[in-house]
């Protein structure tokens, strides 16, 4: 993200292409022959031609004064150069279709820096390069290479593959789907999605909608999202979901992919609408585009049809959405209005003898009633029904109410025409119910996105200081691995450990004992010895009157097991009673794209064979804890299923904020497990600390 | 399931319309009008006119010899007297269409019956009754009052939604998908699912595709499909599979819904392809029917595109299929075959300036390698690339190699044409790389139905008189639940029990309890008395001197509790160390459609805080038992996960068989529930047992 916006890269007046010509097959030529219904005016660039395709050739972007927008089709050998000279020319904006720069090898990659650095300098608002081009259809302008053009609409698109945007562009033209601005990110050397979502988020984009193989700054993506998605919504495929796609995804671009669990919960924290697959983007970006949103999630299903009707209902049970339940008054309306065999409950059975006006006044019916926010109509053709008719009832209803309905208008050709209107309407019309009621599960998403109120993560007044000096002593040592010798993190900010400290002599752990209640867990502290059990090094329920021998002989186990290791002491902890509590984790790691990740599950089996975890992109604010305590499975558990002690959830939240801060306050903490953070009722206690750091990020 | 098949519904030469009218709108009219198209001679019958609609009308079945199949429209009044009438007749195939029966109250319900019993007496094939009727492509018959006409085809449809056909048959139309025989259920009075699944089982049916909202007798519908579906593809929705679907086909169908994961199990042991919607029906059963099985799971993509060739990626990684590895033979071959900056790696990058001659070189080339059992081809549209011959090339690839490849030829209508081209190769054509993949998926999971092979349920040689003699006697003391008392029935059937027994005195307790080694557990046994635990009733470590008292105050207790509490002694069991081995639940219930479900998981927190189970419909056969060990998140845990003991498995799925063999043979017992099994490495050990028993059942 470059925090300078798009520019004036969708409505200049003057556009120059840099390689016009007029060679068969070129892009040169592709990209000048797809501009030749712009608004503006097109300047042809190419010192070795008089004129291509009937434009002037200008010998370079300085003889011609006042271009907007520069578009750049040479070798990639002079590509560089023509950028320079792009920014010699006070032009602000360049499109870098070329290829051969970072997908290309090392030559290819300095070539790409070279690049971003004349970018820089110059302060442009640079796509590509390795872009097929943009598009802007208010200013009638197709600068790409592509063989298809963009029906003007409201929804803007970008994609980190410009095949897909061929494609997409091809079949969204005969299924009468518009945008306003399109954009092929191609390798991004300046502009990415993050620049689109902010410049679309401020302008009169209705929906954002982008195919990405990643993302390269997470943070300031969800941040920038974050403040878009409350207005505009954003919906996105994120490929490389999988192992295999994210191999795939990642020799494509040559780039890192980061675990998609990290890119689960940023694109959710984002309030982005993520989409599995091509499908579900243009359906949930249509639905958004052309559909108010639902003031609740309960939906009503209308049909002539039993079985398709049940087929919406399961839909609806599969989704975030669920059946509404009618008010008296709805069923008593319905009552008077249709057959006595049909059914009034939802789903509304209208049976198949239904005319127009049955549907009509069923549906208007439902919709009015307050606990209903979304309606669904699933007709099957019947002799007596007429889809053109039946269309412009649900089109009405739909205007009348102000709630989003979909539809289902079973059938072939003879819903071809009918669907036509429907989506004049912005109803969209499917032949599986299924899918009609996906669609209004995500205006639904969307209305939960818009609806949360972002606060921003609390800030703890912790002893930042202390921490650093930990970290920078065991750097000073030499150490990127810490246990128990860290705990002192955990207090400084604030995450409750048991009472104790680490003693370097007998005596110090003596003194050490006797100010903890009860018997002690004493344990080597080396940062040498990774499995502290396998020699004794730990010794649980200690007596007091037994410290100082135990002092003495965990030190000779270290001792005699590895004689170079050093040993800082033994640690000396209050016993946590961990049968009464509830064992969970809590830790920190890094993501290429997004930063410190926070996890948060239940202990052993349920972490390591259950695979029960959440994690939330840090730093995490006080609603995102909360939800991480709710998302696992074994959420039951800590709110005292199974006659356990109810978790102090309170403590719990306050812990994963807290560590969140940590780890966004030193990104030289790597990864860090606090395994167990035993919760009780009263609090929680992080029993065991592990962490790895980087000392040059210190 | 009548088990006389369907008789000749399907290839009559006479087929009589009774209740034929002209009337405008009629249902009468519309079967005629339908009819128009039929290889044979179709006669009227309807006493008050002389003539419909060009035929001569017959004032009875009785006038008219030689009628293969009666269509029944007539009032539901009479409609079971023309059946019985057509039965006198000597017609063998009967389908009524006239509505009014089940679906309408308590007297429709009765005029079932006597349809039922009308069609039993005369041994008639009968659909329906509330049927929209039956088609047959081979005999040009339509037999239905529905508006659509199916094309011709290879497979076959079943609904018991009649609006369903009507929509799915308009559609199909369009789409260019034929059908052999279609059938709409009805409310199943004599024919069922089973009996269509039987007969196309047996004929040249192709592929049977069908919605259901319930099946009558799931036992019958498991073992007859399972010898249908390993030559034939079965594909279904079965509607209802969420809490509201049910709720809705229910009403919908006024029939009691069984638990979706009876269906869930009983569909996977019957070998059907489930499909989750409409969308999902028809892309299997088209890939099905067009495609030959794939030899493996593993899949080739080839793509001229690297975004959609990431996403087609994702899609095998959400599928039951992996990503081929090629040999080197193909890697080398696709080295020499294509651009230094292609990728020969799957998925296979042919890059953007790819013709026609490079897809086939690769698509050849990965169709030639061992280790791929299917390919996808992914195409975006380029200036360099026709689809109409991209298609040609797939076409002749997959005729070729004899493997199943589908066709991602992403675009508008450029792809329409290619699109149908295609589909004339059997390759379906989608515009989202992962439908594509997802009918591949269908086609794996129909290769391992094919391939599997069913073993009968192993049978145990059990003392089936000893378990009755215990079932018998809780019911002759009026007992329907039963506790520990029961673990002889367990004993019968060779399932492991903790030594011990039921002591009906202190001394015979003193002499159990030496009988067995170590310490005791004792209990006491009352069918009136369910928490036991909770009035002291239980008492866990006993050494055998305390046996006596520990009997004398187990009964004060429970007579203190419950004075009047039937007192059936004392059970005195080996101790059992729980904390060694792995405590499972081994249970039954029953199920309205499919009978006796044997359940299995991991006891406590796993089943009822992580609801990890798994069922199976009963008899379960060891292959079936081996499935579910391995079903469960938890399997890690038996295999010895986490430093546990491994369990003993051959142990675990022999108790789970037995069982089975007992639900299985006791019919009487509605639920049973072994709580814990405990397994360990040298076996098992049923440590406690409740069930509930139907007396009226033995």
């Amino acid at each position: 993200m470059t925090g300078v916006g798009v520019g004036g890269l969708f409505d200049p007046e003057r556009v120059a292409v840099v390689g016009a010509t007029d060679r068969e097959g070129s892009v040169g030529r592709a990209v000048l022959e797809n501009l030749d219904s712009f608004d503006g005016e097109v300047v042809a660039v190419n010192p070795s031609r008089d004129s291509v395709l009937g434009y002037r050739c200008h010998d370079s972007l300085a003889d011609v004064p006042d271009i907007d927008l520069a578009v750049v089709v040479v070798p990639p050998s002079v590509a560089v150069e023509v950028v320079r000279a792009a920014g010699e020319s006070g032009i602000e904006n360049v499109v870098v279709i070329t290829a051969g720069f970072g997908e290309a090898g090392s030559e290819g990659a300095a070539r790409e820096r070279d690049l971003a650095a004349v970018a820089d300098e110059y302060g442009l608002t640079l796509v590509g390069p390795n872009s097929l081009g943009i598009m802007s259809t208010p200013a009638s302008m197709n600068a790409t290479f592509g063989p298809a053009d963009a029906l003007p609409g409201s929804m803007s698109f970008m994609s980190q593959s410009g095949a897909f945007i061929t494609a997409a562009l091809d079949w969204a033209g005969d299924q009468g789907i518009g945008f306003r601005h399109v954009v092929s990110l191609g390798n991004e050397a300046v502009l990415d999605e993050t620049d689109f979502v902010e410049a679309w988020g401020d302008d009169e984009t209705s929906v954002v909608l982008g195919y990405l193989e990643g993302i390269s700054d997470g943070r300031a993506f969800i941040d920038t999202a974050r403040d878009v998605t409350d207005e505009t919504p954003v919906v996105l495929v994120k490929s490389g979901r999988t192992e295999a796609g994210a191999q795939a995804a990642s020799s494509h671009t040559g780039t890192i992919a980061g675990s998609d669990a990290a890119y689960e919960a940023g694109l959710d924290q984002a309030g982005v609408v993520r989409a599995e697959n091509v499908q579900q983007l243009f359906d949930y970006a249509r639905a958004l585009d052309g559909l108010p949103l639902p003031d609740s999630d309960s939906v009503a299903v209308v049909t002539n049809a039993g079985g398709p009707g049940v087929m919406a209902t399961d839909a609806v049970g599969d989704s975030t959405l669920s059946m509404a339940s009618f008010t008296d008054e709805t069923l008593d309306a319905l009552a008077d209005a249709l057959p006595e065999n049909a059914n009034r409950y939802n789903p509304v059975d209208v049976i198949g003898d239904a005319g127009v006006e049955r549907f009509r006044t069923a549906l208007d019916t439902v919709l009015g009633d307050p606990n209903v926010g979304a309606a669904v109509v699933v007709a099957a053709p019947t002799a007596v029904l007429d889809y053109a008719d039946l269309a412009e009832v649900v089109g009405e209803a739909q205007d009348a109410h102000g709630l989003p309905v979909a539809a289902v208008l079973m059938g072939g050709s003879r819903a071809a025409e009918p669907a036509a209107r429907l989506r004049e309407s912005g109803v969209p019309n499917y032949f599986d119910p299924a899918r009609a009621v996906d669609s209004l599960d995500a205006l639904a998403r969307q209305r939960r996105i818009a609806e949360r109120d972002y606060e921003p993560p609390r800030e703890f007044d912790v002893d930042r200081e202390a921490a650093r000096e930990i970290l920078e002593e065991a750097a000073d040592r030499g150490e990127t691995r810490l246990g128990v010798e860290a705990m002192g993190l955990l207090d400084a900010y604030g995450i409750p450990t048991p009472e104790g400290g680490i003693a370097e002599t007998p005596e110090d752990a003596v003194s050490l004992a006797h100010e903890v209640e009860g018997d002690v867990v004493m344990k080597i502290v080396s940062p040498d010895i990774l499995h502290k059990s396998d020699i004794g090094g730990v010794k649980v329920g200690v007596p007091n009157e037994g410290v100082y021998d135990a002092y003495e002989d965990l030190v000779s186990r270290a001792r005699n097991y590895q004689p170079d290791a050093t040993v800082l002491g033994v640690q000396v902890q209050e016993l946590v009673d961990t049968d009464r509590g509830t064992e969970t984790i809590l830790g920190v790691n890094r993501d290429p794209q997004f930063g410190p990740l926070v996890l948060f599950g239940l202990g052993g089996i349920f972490v390591e064979v259950m695979e029960d975890t959440t994690v939330r992109v840090a730093p995490v604010s006080e609603r995102e804890a909360d939800g991480m305590l709710s998302d696992i499975h074994a959420a039951p558990l800590l709110r005292g299923a199974r006659g356990r002690e109810p978790a102090d959830l309170d403590a719990l939240r306050e812990s994963i904020e807290r560590l969140s801060q940590l780890a966004t306050d030193f990104p030289a903490i790597l990864e860090l497990d606090i395994n167990p953070l035993v919760a009780t009722a009263d609090g929680v206690q992080a029993v065991d600390v592990r962490l790895t750091i980087d000392p040059d990020d210190l």
